[in-house]
């Protein structure tokens, strides 16, 4: 049998345990061949190949429910889940998610786009199997250690441990989750993983095992004595009541299969400590699995990146152009510090932690604490620039209000992947920040519209007085070529106009200024002549600005944002004409990014689906 | 020397440890008899009033830095650090905050209304030092264990055992948060505290050292001896690479004296495990922390609890009315359970707890967890009551979108204490709710006016097929005394005139309702007829009902709502008026808590202040 004949997990349940590891690197192979024509997260799936086969062959999906921890380590699944062929259009228009989803197999228990919900998911469901008289039923969540750091998990794992319900949780255990791990968590599974002491032991309760010669209770009985002798009875896990099973090698599919099968039919929660190399199997992403962890197109024999021709000099992305900022800013202040929760690399703040590394805290997925962290810097004297991605931000915005804003300390949040995030879809995009900060009183917000601008944001920001400020921008490539301009500080809450024109006027906000440049110049051959405003601030609102555009007669004003509409900038812009200058009401129009968008468009690759491009600026144009 | 002698804790360090008792035996009874007259939290800060004391003798405060996690266990903190006199006008208008606050003094180091931030913030303030070059601050977190199970300590946590740097986690034990600590750490706290082993090694460590025969060295070496040997060298604590000592006696002033003078020499991260009574000194706060956590009026004496005088039937709370009828509806429909984040007997699922246990969850301080379990519960069929304080949900604003919305899962989230909640202050107003979750695509979100509206609410939330469903209603009394109306299914996004009137219109959204009805009858007096709108839905907003009323011919168009102003309710109704009745707008008013009222009123007494009552509508009213 072959991956071929593989239509769902009934099929592979055919085998025998010693038929398992071809169809594993049949998998394998064909997540490398696939992922290197379509890009998508590849070395954490890679890490999982074993596992994946394991526990579909053990358990019984999906009545069995199984939750991936951040779903990009569930390719695997998905191929054995009848989504074999599909998967060729992962991550494209109309093609399946790179993250579990409940809409689109019944093998997807639950959605995980944002990390460390697993243990709490599993735990809702182990209960209602519980209520619902179902005592058979497993509920697993398969969480990386990265994960793992993340606050939930620990509320979970707080809860399992006294709610004697039928959860296993897999601590997929790679030592890494983007970035390399941190804190004091990594260390400890480190730890363990090379206790000889404790390994020696556990060896030999397996080759009991594997002699066949023992009972459940022996099984039991022999590794809480190895665990109690050699690791001390109060492993934490077993501190919060969870009975602890590893550290096991997440590549030997015979000892997943038996170990998952003795856990089976052990009643209450379980945690299984599987170790794992991310990448495993692709050379290069094995060595490098932060460049391999989403690493675009590349060779699938020899693993080599393939980038992508230049034609001459390409702007930077907003990314590198923060990364670099910083560094000048930091030369010249030494207030400042970066701040990221584990993503170091995908903001660029590696750049600063490779000639600063005193001065960058990468605290690991936890973006509660990096918010109150950074507030905590702050309320010293520090000027901390904390960067997190707009869509995993919203696990700080108690933080934000209660720690940063109601205190006016001067942190600086940079909300990077904002607006539209492209093939990660609906749970990554960073489509909330701009209407759920509003209304917390004594924040600046403001958004740049290229690199140039991004820069004199930074710059203002940092300087003394300002409070708590917001800096949103989007993922990927700015405007210009020459990145660098001297740096100027910028008048808090003033717009201004980068395009004259008579008959329609945008009034644009952050990086969508740019789709509106570009509408003014294709409705130009249409003789309508269109103004661009770049408002630059969401808050405080240019009013100035905003008093001046509604005296130039413009038979159309436009607003246009890359965030949802319903609270956002131009509901703000709508709000203050309401007040100050209601014949213009009837004049204006709102673009921005539709509810159902954000809901059902399971890939986001093509921005024209959305209201906010090129040319749904000029239809709004036209429009009489 | 006398509690009045002292006026900071410069006074404190003139008195020999012996002599500190008695100082702590006064301000006991200062708190006591001050809160018997003046409401506040009693029973968190009579718990640690000798680690308050010793804390102040042992360190150099204000620049060692102090952060009360959940500042309510702060009162003591704040009466010797220059704010005797002054605690009479605790949590009144005018007054000190009931919580820290930086604004009030600079021993205030941090403000703690929210719980679990302690930490991340002592880290951001350690790391702050390092980088400034002062190695000899210390940085000092005291956190309750029902603190610690938030996720965002943990967060810290991890991040505080790789730090190096100089901060102090005071885990202040007493088993309990506001209702009893749940959960897997409190089990493994109790069993620390209860381990004779342990605690007999950790005895002759605690003999040498008042023999004085100790060094620095022999004490930590005797320390760590003895956990090795008694309870395994993975302590939970010291798993995560913070050195872990106690638990010793919170109420033996001369031992944490002791104990904290020895802390304060090694550099590094520690934890020492105090073990505290909630309630202490005062017999009946000690028996029944949990009605003594706010105990309201009381004698000092006797410490009976004094109920204010009732003259026939009163109205229920709507806390009241949600926990009966939950259990109502629970009654006949097996698939509801309900979850609270510790707060069972605040929002009164402890009634249900008492007739149903297994159908509810009290998941401990974690409201991340508490939204995923309920989505991972509505996931396998169950409806899921969770019940959150406003404020508090601003925690799991991410877990709102991303699990619930975004899967569309029927979760129910009722917001308990939306609005203005009065002497809590800042921290604890539920008024951003409303904007914050507006933009979140396939919420239906609404807000009862009174006690049978709240019931109809609840009974349509459960039906079939709604999805997530939000119900938002404030602290305090409802309406009627009958409260138990036979409940009806609403429709979906509708709205009802609850008075008819020819001149104005209140529009009006949850309890602002009965202000707006309130309104309408004195203004009758000055022959101005008002009509009253109850909209009852926030989203889908009544836009039949909208038509109705911009073709009415009303003067004067008012929307009420107890939340902020930008993206909430009032501008959602401008927004519609806007696009299809842009006439209206012009005689459109907004009514709604301005932000000033959010970040400047130290405390919420008088809701006159803001500009939601009875009086500001009736000046909107008049206004030609």
């Amino acid at each position: 049998m072959t991956l071929n004949d593989i239509n769902s997990p009934a099929d592979l349940k055919k085998l025998s345990v010693g038929e398992l590891q071809p169809v594993a690197d049949e998998l394998r192979s064909y997540i490398i061949n696939t992922l290197s024509t379509h890009p998508g997260h590849l070395a954490s799936s890679l890490g999982t190949v074993e596992l994946t086969v394991a526990l579909h062959y053990v358990f019984n999906t999906p009545d069995d429910k199984l939750i991936w921890d951040v779903g990009h380590q569930a390719y695997g699944h998905k191929i054995l889940t009848g989504r074999r062929d599909a998967f060729q259009t992962i991550r494209t228009y109309g093609g399946i998610s790179g993250f579990p989803k409940r809409s689109e197999s019944p093998y997807d228990a639950f959605g995980t786009g944002h990390s460390s919900t697993s243990i709490s998911a599993a735990l809702g469901m182990a209960i209602a199997s519980k209520l619902q008289g179902n005592t058979q039923r497993k509920h697993i969540a398969v969480i990386g250690d990265g994960s793992l750091t993340g606050g939930e998990a620990f509320e979970a794992l707080n809860n399992v441990g006294t709610s004697k319900s039928n959860i296993i949780v897999i601590l997929n255990d790679n030592g890494i989750s983007i970035d390399k791990a941190v804190g004091g968590l990594n260390g400890y599974l480190l730890k363990i993983t090379s206790s000889p002491r404790y390994n020696k032991l556990k060896e030999q309760v397996w080759q009991k095992l594997d002699n066949r010669e023992s009972s459940k209770s022996f099984f039991r009985r022999l590794t809480s004595v190895a665990k109690a002798i050699a690791l001390g009875s109060n492993n934490l896990f077993e501190s919060l009541g969870i009975r602890y099973f590893g550290p096991v090698d997440g590549h030997n599919i015979e000892q997943l299969v038996n170990t998952l099968q003795r856990l089976k039919d052990i009643n209450g929660p379980t945690l299984l400590h599987v170790v794992t190399r991310k990448g495993r199997g692709l050379r290069q992403a094995e060595q490098n699995p932060i460049a391999y962890h989403a690493p675009g197109f590349f060779d699938a024999e020899t693993g080599r990146q393939i980038q992508a021709p230049s034609s001459g000099a390409q702007p930077l992305k907003y990314q590198e152009v923060f990364g670099r900022t910083i560094i000048e800013l930091a030369e010249q202040n030494p207030a400042i510090v970066g701040i990221t929760p584990a993503m170091a690399t995908g903001c660029s703040l590696n750049l600063m932690m490779d000639c600063m590394p005193h001065r960058v805290f990468d605290v690991g997925i936890s973006e509660q604490h990096a918010v109150t962290f950074a507030a905590g810097l702050a309320a010293q004297g520090m000027v901390p620039f904390c960067n997190i991605y707009s869509s995993f931000a919203q696990r700080a915005y108690d933080q934000i209000i209660h720690d940063v804003a109601l205190q006016g300390l001067p942190v600086v949040l940079c909300l990077d992947r904002a607006g539209l995030v492209g093939d990660d879809g609906p749970t990554h995009h960073g489509v909330f920040d701009l209407a759920a900060l509003r209304p917390v009183p004594g924040i600046t917000i403001c958004a740049p519209s290229n690199e140039h601008e991004l820069r004199n944001m930074m710059y203002t920001a940092q300087l003394p007085g300002h409070g708590p400020f917001v800096i949103r921008y989007p993922r990927g490539a700015s405007v210009n070529a020459d990145w660098q301009n001297p740096m100027v500080e910028l008048e808090i809450g003033k717009g201004h106009r980068v395009k004259e024109g008579s008959d329609v006027a945008f009034l644009a906000l952050g990086h969508s200024v740019n789709d509106a440049l570009a509408a003014a110049a294709d409705l130009q051959r249409d003789n309508i002549s269109a103004a661009v405003y770049d408002m630059r601030f969401l808050k405080p609102l240019d009013t100035g600005l905003l008093d001046t555009i509604a005296q130039q007669g413009y038979r159309r004003i436009i607003t246009v944002e890359d965030g949802v509409q319903l609270g956002g900038f131009g509901e703000s812009v709508m709000e203050y004409f309401a007040e100050h200058h209601p014949e213009q009401i009837s004049l204006t129009r709102i673009l921005a990014i539709p509810d159902s968008f954000i809901t059902h468009g399971s890939v986001a690759q093509l921005k024209s689906d959305c209201h906010i491009d090129k040319q749904a600026l000029i239809s709004a144009a036209h429009e009489s």
